[in-house]
């Protein structure tokens, strides 16, 4: 454990646990305290200092919410990975930032230049993930996609015809919903592959989910409390706490969210992912669904967001249709993205609004251009329009259920697995680990290996951290779960990640 | 040397630098004085005159910060090159109409925003508008702006250059930033163009200004209060309303906002266009802007937006500094686009936070992925790169100035003409008319004559819906004013135009 040389100043204006906060974020950035390591318990440390315990408590608290600090299910305090600051002490802005530094932060502690560094963590909500010294070897990414070649090609070729057309109006402002064709081209798709029911005009083209949330929430004059399945797309979760909505979580089943606590939650809207839960990887019976369906009718302003993010892969069975395509409400809120089904580079996501909400779309957000490009947009609706999109999903389908099969085939029959989920479609599957060891010491063990795991706990949100008091009953668990993301990985990588990460538990 | 006659007016609401600094411009814009002649020292002229050097100063430094003087190494003012103005001598306009007579600026409804109403309802704020039955014959739009084939064909370059070289990382997710390259190509541009201070690691590449916005609003735990000119751009307005954040409409007088009104306002966050006010036009000479930074200064958590958006096309005078180059809190968040400098389609702004708040920008945003698409942004930087984008820049401001001045000739000597403001830069002037119709009227005569004009009362903010009351006293007119753009129009349509708008008066 870290020995501490604190020295406080009772005569100071500065109060003893704002004293402490400064001393330990010193040595953090210092390099004193390196990551990883532990630091005293709060009891210990306010004996040694002759303090209350809560006085250490508020120091230790600001340090994990500005994630200096990260807290492990087993208890303890530890310390994040900071990387070397990128102002050079002694620029002008940082001598001057003094007035502006010590306010900057609103409710946080102000940061001086120094505390610029803060530009390194890792983003709010995955402190307690450790950002690994250089690319991992093999990192189980949920968020991994492969992008081949062929698909590489085709996109020139969407380009390349897209430049050969004269295109002048291309450089005049488009539509604030975004591109009448491609949104014609989503719509088409949508019907026939998810059972969406809606016209173009319903559909708004937009620069990524969180975007789009972020104009959901000035179409339905936000802040409103959100419900929330607990664990769930992070992302999402830090979007509405951002724009001041009060998220709610609420515990789900082996069939999804929790209708009883739906309703006790008090919320407005419901986020959901009904055709494969993220991370649980849960599908929503039709029961459930009709269920949640009612409770937004029942109400005025009530909506449910369904989340599609990943529905164009499924290994068995047949596909799920949409939430959206059985609303007898005008009550769903459809969310897709094209960051998985081609890339998350591309920045396109789309949202489809009940038309009982394109009204208010147009007065509140009409004034608003498109955050998509026209010329990505054109260059997306030839991918769709020429049948590359067609093509480059099969291709997909068939080399990511490939490498699926392949992880299953690496965990089979292994000691140190007890249990697997999701297992038949997405990006990713869960893996319960038998073992002693915390996911914090698996996550650091394994990346050592160079092998980077995303602890389930991670995803929890609401009270407890690890948000484990809130999974399913059947996923109670207290052993470690894994996400294993394998969309981006090769056969050989995975054979290999799962022989390293394996070494751990022998 | 130049002989100057300057009668003080000891009682004239006017302060004494404000008399001299108005008989200077006087001279100079009636060509009593003529380029190159070299001015009095302040030394001396301060003698002459019986008042202090520095009320003399003041009013020799905003001529320099406007570009009517400039100074020589070897010390001294001269006057700068004039083009031949189209004002009236010793009208009461001209003596009154201050700094702002000479800078326009060219920024309004975004035209989606305007499609939209014909499609639907007006957005919030325009329902003083008409949507036109089918494309106006001619457009006076402030957004308009003109792309040449030579930059599409350079264009068309930059993406055959991104295409050229194999880029598989391209869609991978990117720097939640923007791209690094990208971002160094900004900040070299702003240095060089505009004076400002800043690490690529403070620039913010987003889609659009509202986008950004939008972070802002999260960096800085929103909502706050936010005070703005009246009339303002109207779409900032619109998306801090969106936001939950109460506006306060500050009045503006002929050197920006008003400071006594910012003091009341109890904003925190104050939004202003210091280089070129929108609509009116304003120049905010150093005084002001010095007060202003004193007021970000003298509290925590107060910060001035710098909407920097056209600052590019000048047509006369050095172009004026930026005032984030000028702040030595590090208080001001500084917006920029290349909407106008290239096109609104682009869809590419950028924000440059001060370095106090990039901690907070990356707690709190630092997950959500850059809403330009990596493509995009290769494609941008390679246009930025190849010198392509100062090629287009020098381009187009030869071509608007021509269009500029072939405006101002056809206005001029009209009898329907009353006075022009700000009609030597940006992309739109102002014209109050001499006539007993509402600026309603003019508007619907004017579209059924294929001319679409957009009133000067429909952006102001706040309690009066015309923002009458806010109009600077020297625009408090009751007379209608219209906003006139021309950077879509070539010269014939600009003579057209103008004819069939003067049909009305006649």
């Amino acid at each position: 454990m870290k020995e501490l040389t604190i020295l406080l100043d009772s005569g100071s204006r500065l109060p003893l646990y704002r004293q402490i906060y400064e001393y330990i974020r010193g040595d953090l950035l210092s390099g004193k305290i390196s990551a990883g390591e532990k630091l005293p318990s709060s009891r210990l440390l306010a004996r040694n200092l002759q303090v209350s315990r809560s006085t250490v408590n508020l120091a230790y608290d600001q340090l994990l919410s500005e994630g200096y600090l990260r807290t492990v299910p087993g208890g303890g305090y530890y310390a994040c990975e900071i990387e070397p600051g990128i102002f050079q002490p002694g620029t002008r802005r940082e001598r001057d930032s003094g007035p502006a530094g010590e306010k900057a932060v609103g409710k946080g502690f102000a940061p001086t230049g120094e505390k610029a560094v803060g530009k390194y963590f890792a983003p709010a909500g995955e402190h307690r993930f450790q950002a690994l010294p250089e690319e991992p070897f093999c990192d189980f990414s949920p968020d991994g996609v492969e992008w081949p070649e062929s698909s590489d090609n085709a996109w020139r070729k969407a380009v390349k015809a897209m430049l050969a057309e004269e295109r002048p109006e291309l450089f005049l402002p488009g539509d604030s919903l975004g591109d009448e064709n491609l949104r014609q081209a989503i719509c088409d798709y949508l019907y026939q592959a998810r059972g969406v029911d809606c016209h173009r005009e319903q559909v708004i083209v937009g620069a990524g989910n969180e975007y789009l949330l972020m104009l959901l929430f000035q179409v339905l004059e936000g802040p409103f409390p959100v419900a929330m399945e607990s664990p769930t797309y992070r992302q999402a979760y830090e979007t509405f706490r951002n724009l001041g909505c009060p998220v709610r979580p609420v515990a789900s089943d082996e069939e999804g969210m929790n209708l009883a606590g739906l309703a006790e939650s008090g919320a407005r809207l419901a986020y959901i992912m009904p055709s494969h839960q993220f991370p649980l990887g849960t599908v929503m019976p039709m029961k459930r669904r009709m269920e949640l369906l009612q409770w937004a009718g029942q109400a005025e302003g009530r909506y449910i967001i369904e989340d599609d993010y990943d529905s164009e892969f499924r290994y068995k069975g047949r596909p799920i249709p949409s939430l959206q395509g059985s609303d007898p409400y005008g009550r769903v809120i459809y969310l897709g993205t094209f960051s998985k089904s081609i890339a998350p580079a591309i920045r396109v996501s789309y949202m489809v609004l009940p038309q009982g909400l394109m009204e208010a779309y147009h007065r509140r957000c009409g004034f608003y251009s498109s955050t998509v490009s026209r010329i990505q947009q054109q260059i997306l609706f030839q991918f769709l329009a020429g049948g590359y999109f067609e093509r480059h999903l099969n291709k997909m389908r068939a080399l990511y259920r490939a490498r699926n099969e392949c992880l299953l085939q690496e965990l089979k029959g292994k000691a140190w697995v007890r249990s697997i989920y999701g297992e038949r479609a997405g990006l990713h599957i869960l893996v319960e680990v038998e073992t002693a060891k915390t996911e914090e010491q698996i996550q650091t063990e394994a990346g050592a290996r160079g092998v980077k795991v995303y602890p389930l706990g991670a995803y929890g949100i609401g009270g407890e951290r690890s948000g484990k008091k809130l999974l399913p009953c059947w996923l109670g668990s207290e052993k470690p779960v894994l996400l294993l993301g394998y969309g981006g990985l090769n056969e050989e990588k995975i054979r290999e990640g799962i022989r390293r990460l394996g070494e751990i538990f022998s």
